[in-house]
């Protein structure tokens, strides 16, 4: 029989599976539908649209790495406290406004001021996201933490926290960039994303 | 091969996480884009939109910390019947009804009476949700109860039935408040969340 | 390490909790919040709006009831195989279009003869939906089934077919209902819905 | 105590699920309620929609079917590694996407020119999907390939890889069809997925 230690780590992941999961599909709410009776033919409607596919493949990423970061840096842990169950829900507070800003980029990259201010909300709620993460890190790899498996090094683990960091300082720089350009900010956050996505197939 | 009990509770855990999960990320469906075309600039339309904000963050976390207080409940059975199944359909049905108070509040929260309406309208189903938990405690921790471990005092458990009544008072509380102010009485629902919050820190 | 056997179950369990807990969850949707500027009040917009909450609960509990039948089906099961996974993702089919003839309910409850034809269509996909369950319970449990633990008894389960074409009889008869009364045809849904809880109850 | 590796497989299958339990079920949001008020009965509004119902029932099934082959592809594999989590991602990227295309033909079906590039996107998602399903098959079957179970014989699997190719051009096929006749091109992609439904209750 699973002991109630297995059953509460399962349960945490199995609510920020179930949340990533819905969060991730529901990207596909901002990929709308043009009207019928428009004066442009649909396949010129689709093509106009293309800032909603663009943001919808990179917020696709996001989310995914963000869970797949999430599925390493759990399978770390052998429990779960309180604390860690709190910060987690900080981070899936700022996953769950994703699909939000996402809609902001979809609808206006293209618009001048408005575009930078859109882009600019997106970097702030992956700041945001990136400090739910460096803080659940910071938090379970902390000296004394009980909550690693035997086998595994705190201190090799704490050298990885400075790429945390590195993560907030990207996010307020395409914050920055995306009042010069919306759409070289928001190729920033897309790269950083892919950047994470191939970090990840080395680590 | 898990047994039968172990795969009964495992399934009515994962329906509740996933009707919870799926209840906070439908949140996000509440934050609207602005339309095309306002007279007003993206960032002066989103800073008016506090209310969606602040709405969405209460409520975020009034379902973490219902999940939170369900695992806890949970972790304490050993099995679930039918009355209990029961229950938490109830308690999940005004789960579910969150995020649409919600929006209630987001859009009337700063329109005078009907600000009212919309936070009494949120108080009600909080307090329906506390019923809802109330009713499963004292179900679980009724003497005789076969859902409970072995190793759980049903005794000590039912000692803390009296937390769950205070908390249906404050929801009566806050209903009142709202006629009086309606941004009083929704700030009164966040602090108790944010109180449960703490306790469940502490507890 | 669990079996694949176990594990194959285990996936249509989770898929189609998953899959009940969305379309459940998805019913706050058809919850509408009255748009801002309406001559009404709030509170006088929200107390036309019934039966959007009548129809919300009733299909609430529906899926809520089907879930829990889904559950006792399928603890009696020790494996699936192909021909059951079609017949459940048949039962899905009509599961996840509930919430759309539950918002045509909702919409069209008094409007004379359009919302007969609402309830007709709440009808017809409950009818579908019973077909669903018929079929899984008549495959499952037919002579020389190898899906059943050995510790049931077909013979027994087989005599329980029989409330399984009474539920399809019943819908036939609200399907007809509907057309002398909307309002008539939906409460005969309900009390049937409610009917099949307190079986569950005492079963 | 559950394994890391069965634990890895476990959260990339449930996340998987979720997904595809989500996607499904957001088709039902591609179901219209008729707007009150319009001069046609509701019956008759009902019946010009059998596009949405058509498109609906094809989508639902082509989920379906692709969760019931990512679940025997996943009972094939022992673990999965950060490669085969990638194109996994991939997959599920388009299979996101499908409800979009769904609502594109449900709309624009019987609207001359544009229901052809409506059933083209169509085809051309499901390509994209074909394409991820090969890329999770080739690369978990790959000669040396350490994911798969011990009993299972690469070889014999490698041989199937050909059915995964002749779904490629069928798709490509059908984009064509989809510029002759939209509804012809539908009803081919419609077939397709019949027959892989099919083919699996048979193999």
């Amino acid at each position: 029989m699973a002991t109630g230690i297995e059953r509460e780590m399962g349960r945490v992941e199995a609510f920020s599976d179930g949340v990533m999961a819905i969060a991730v599909t529901l990207l596909v709410l901002g990929l709308t539908v043009p009207a019928i009776g428009s004066e442009q033919s649909l396949a010129s409607n689709l093509a106009h649209s293309w800032p909603e596919y663009f943001s919808y493949i990179v917020s696709f990423l996001v989310i995914g790495i963000v869970w797949m970061n999430h599925h390493r840096m759990f399978s770390l842990l052998v429990q779960v406290d309180r604390t860690l169950i709190f910060l987690n829900l900080f981070l899936l507070l700022w996953v769950v406004a994703l699909p939000f800003t996402t809609s902001l980029v979809a609808t206006y990259l293209l618009h001048g001021f408005d575009g930078s201010v859109a882009v600019a909300a997106y970097s702030a709620v992956s700041f945001m996201m990136a400090v739910g993460f460096t803080a659940i890190w910071s938090y379970a790899t902390r000296p004394g933490s009980e909550l690693l498996g035997p086998d595994v090094d705190p201190i090799a683990l704490r050298s990885r926290t400075r790429g945390f960091y590195a993560g907030l300082v990207v996010y307020v720089f395409a914050f920055g960039i995306a009042f010069l350009s919306a759409v070289a900010g928001f190729i920033l956050l897309a790269a950083t994303t892919a950047y994470y996505a191939f970090d990840q197939l080395d680590g």
